[in-house]
């Protein structure tokens, strides 16, 4: 699936959110991260406690003719909820298993106690347990009810049932809380059913990278500046590399070399795997400035502090020769997938922890979730590729029968013109390449954009630590402060 | 159909608005209107020119997998457009032929020059030409994409279209208007695009006429009132000729005498045709409370002015014999179906005009609107019946293979917690049964009720006319002075 592969950058919208189940796991450190990183977190980190619940949702909201139902499993954690004064943070799920947005969102479990709030995490229909068809469910035609709109329903759905099965909770504000593409369905929700959630943080949500509303290079130029600020000759090194894999991969004995130099688990044969191989590559530059954490984290690998730094430690010279080079980004690459020290090999056709849905979100990419990507190798460091939409339509067609609909997400949320709403806050990595498609200055005085220069991907929805930067922790405390303006003005009202 | 037609007056939501193209229609003059109507409207009135247009929709916004298209009608008036400074004033189609709202809402072609306004007459798909499947529209199957959330986003897609289209539009204002369930539309459209629509004039908008949010018996008590308040022992007459027909029908010479009496096109024969008989009798009452105008018009039925008033000349006694009392009843109902004088029979499978998809509404009560109605024969003149969910479930299952999901509404449209919302004036006529389960009562300073005493359904989307009561002169300078300033917060945000 070459076609495919290319436009792997688009559909790796990551994860969510943070740490506070991921216990400085690795006991043997890779020997370049022990270098610089800050000592990990020490144990013991409890994994949160948390009821497993589910409710019965209708696999479509929005058409009668399939009355079929299905569970959606939720999560549920009442430990510091009062239920006179309490509030409910409800996390909006995204495209993975719930309890792992769920025991890596140490922001909620940070604050739990401040708000008296009942906890909540909903799973993302289709992802993790929440299988509208079984294993039936990702087939072309189980798929159809795979979308944004009928994920909010679903929210709204369950915390009207919620407040059935709590019956104090009945008049108690609802908080939508979510990261990545969780943080635009939270936003998303806010719009849509503001009776139904008294504000929502939108953290690292890219709500406009859609269509023309941002450049379609932004994205990697940020990847690239994060690697340009972490070290000398870094960029330039990666930038080289496509090149030389091209040179290397010319000859029967090139490709043989680049697969034992890089470690690769299977060898490189056809130019499909030099083409996998090297968007493999760019997802794993892409994935380590997500991941770009102050702290040893498992994000979506086990990674030490500033990776990206560690990384570039082995990319200083861009101008050596090609084996040389590929040894070098080996070496880079190890950062990512070998923190621990235990990988005998690296396999490239997975870059990110397998708790996120790939395949889902691949056929929301399909769909809704049209996100523009390029590159030009001039003001960034991949190899250059237009964005080819009709290319990408008919990958999509090939694979799920389905074509995407690029404008459908502005007409239905508004792209920029979104003022008339209300108690939002929008939360923005300076090093996240997505926030190149996110709301990073505010738009009226309850719509908030909150700018964190130092963080990564939606770092704020992460537990406190002691590496955070001033930026995080300013940021953390103005969220809680306007969470705590929507519960005063949704009792004001109530 | 016997439990249908027992639950018929659920479904005549009756259509919208006005009367710009009812010139006096009829010369012919039925006695009894003539004796008290003002003098009816002298033509010429010129039938509004308008464009006919067509725009490419998706079947289904909501999903992918079908990815068919089909045709919606609009129509367009620009003769008072001005490009520079104009604005859109888009009527939100409802559950009938698009012409016959455009040709009956005269109050948009009365301020077409104030607004400089272009004038869209939206059609609602599945109703007039706007047809999703062609003549296979109205399977079961085909009638999936038949819903609220799919007509808004057609008007979405529309408006965007038109801005395109328009170029002179790109950043014109916007203001959704409609009546009835065309209110509702533009209610709703507002509350869920507000990026699209600078504000909404819900006209006779019964958006709580679900659930328990309002009790079921209102919708048919004030129906008897505005008898009560039309004729001594109006009511009271109705109220007797539910017994009264039970008594006749009991035997074949009754049946015979009641359909010869009431000079129906063909013989009352069986139970149902007599359960038949009452519920046609009772939406009649129900029709002639909507369309209870000051001045001889055309909506459900070309109708005297004041037609309760005139209906209710019949109907002075309850207390006579069954025949007497009964052959009143038809000179009442004559009032409704022979206006004209020109009927020879009336038929009891139709009670109001054919420009209504009935068949379509139908679908959509036993759908998502899901309106419940009951009556006790004490606080107002019908039967005695009771709200009884299940059975209509029932019935909704055998004719179109769906179950009515009876609290969706709310969940998708707030219910009664719209207070996030803006910009939207609801409209009520004192008299209207619908203004029952509309919003009589200012929400926030931008969620405005306005209440016509002396109104029927939407009077106010009507053309002004000398016999307009002062208060609907007053509710649509109100309702052009909240027009006016949605269009300055436009413009100030533009």
């Amino acid at each position: 699936m070459p076609g495919l592969l290319l436009l792997l950058p688009l559909l790796s919208l990551g994860g969510a959110s943070c740490c506070c189940a991921s216990p400085g796991a690795s006991a043997v450190l890779h020997p370049a991260a022990a270098r610089s990183a800050p000592k990990p977190r020490q144990p013991p980190y409890a994994a949160p406690a948390y009821q497993t619940r589910y409710v019965t949702q209708k696999i479509d909201h929005f058409g009668f003719d399939e009355d079929g139902t299905f569970q959606q499993r939720y999560l549920v954690a009442d430990q510091h909820w009062k239920k006179d004064n309490g509030a409910t943070l409800f996390y909006t799920g995204n495209e993975g298993d719930i309890t792992w947005f769920c025991n890596n969102t140490g922001f909620m479990w940070d604050v739990a106690e401040e708000f008296n709030a009942m906890l909540v995490f909903a799973e993302h229909r289709y992802y993790g347990e929440s299988l509208p068809f079984g294993n039936k469910s990702y087939t072309a035609k189980n798929l159809n009810y795979l979308t944004s709109e009928q994920a909010l329903a679903d929210f709204a759905i369950l915390i009207q049932y919620l407040k059935t099965t709590f019956p104090e909770a009945q008049n108690a504000p609802v908080i939508a809380i979510g990261g990545s593409y969780g943080g635009m369905l939270a936003a998303w929700f806010r719009m849509k059913y503001p009776h139904v959630v008294a504000g929502a943080l939108a953290a690292s949500a890219p709500i406009w990278q859609f269509e023309n509303l941002v450049p379609c290079g932004t994205f990697y130029s940020i990847v690239t500046n994060d690697y340009k600020k972490s070290g000398q000759g870094c960029s330039e090194s990666i930038l080289s590399s496509w090149k030389a894999i091209e040179r290397l991969s010319s000859t029967a004995e090139g490709l043989h070399w680049l697969s034992s130099a890089l470690h690769l688990c299977s060898m490189l044969k056809t130019r499909e795997d030099v083409l996998m191989l090297k968007s493999w590559l760019g997802e794993t530059w892409v994935n380590l400035a997500m991941a770009n954490y102050p702290y040893e984290a498992d994000f979506l690998q086990p990674l030490p502090a500033w990776p990206i730094q560690v990384a570039c430690k082995y990319l200083k010279n861009p101008k050596q020769p090609d084996k040389s080079l590929l040894q070098n980004i080996f070496q880079a690459v190890n950062v990512y997938y070998n923190h621990s020290g235990h990988a005998s090999c690296l396999n490239i056709s997975q870059t990110a922890t397998g708790n996120l849905g790939q395949m889902g979100w691949f056929y929301q990419a399909c769909t809704e979730m049209v996100m523009p990507m390029c590159a030009d190798g001039i003001s960034d460091m991949f190899e250059p590729q237009k964005w080819d939409f009709h290319a990408f339509s008919e990958e999509c067609f090939k694979i799920w029968g389905v074509r995407p609909r690029p404008s459908w997400i502005l007409s239905v949320y508004g792209g920029k013109n979104i003022s008339s709403h209300s108690n939002i806050v929008f939360s923005n990595g300076g090093l996240d390449p997505w926030s190149g498609g996110g709301v990073t200055k505010n738009i009226t005085d309850s719509l908030i954009a909150i700018m964190i220069p130092e963080g990564a991907h939606h770092l704020d929805l992460r537990s406190n630590s002691p590496y955070d930067p001033q930026s995080v922790l300013r940021a953390r405390a103005l969220e809680a402060h306007y969470m705590k303006q929507w519960i005063e003005e949704f009792r004001h009202k109530h």
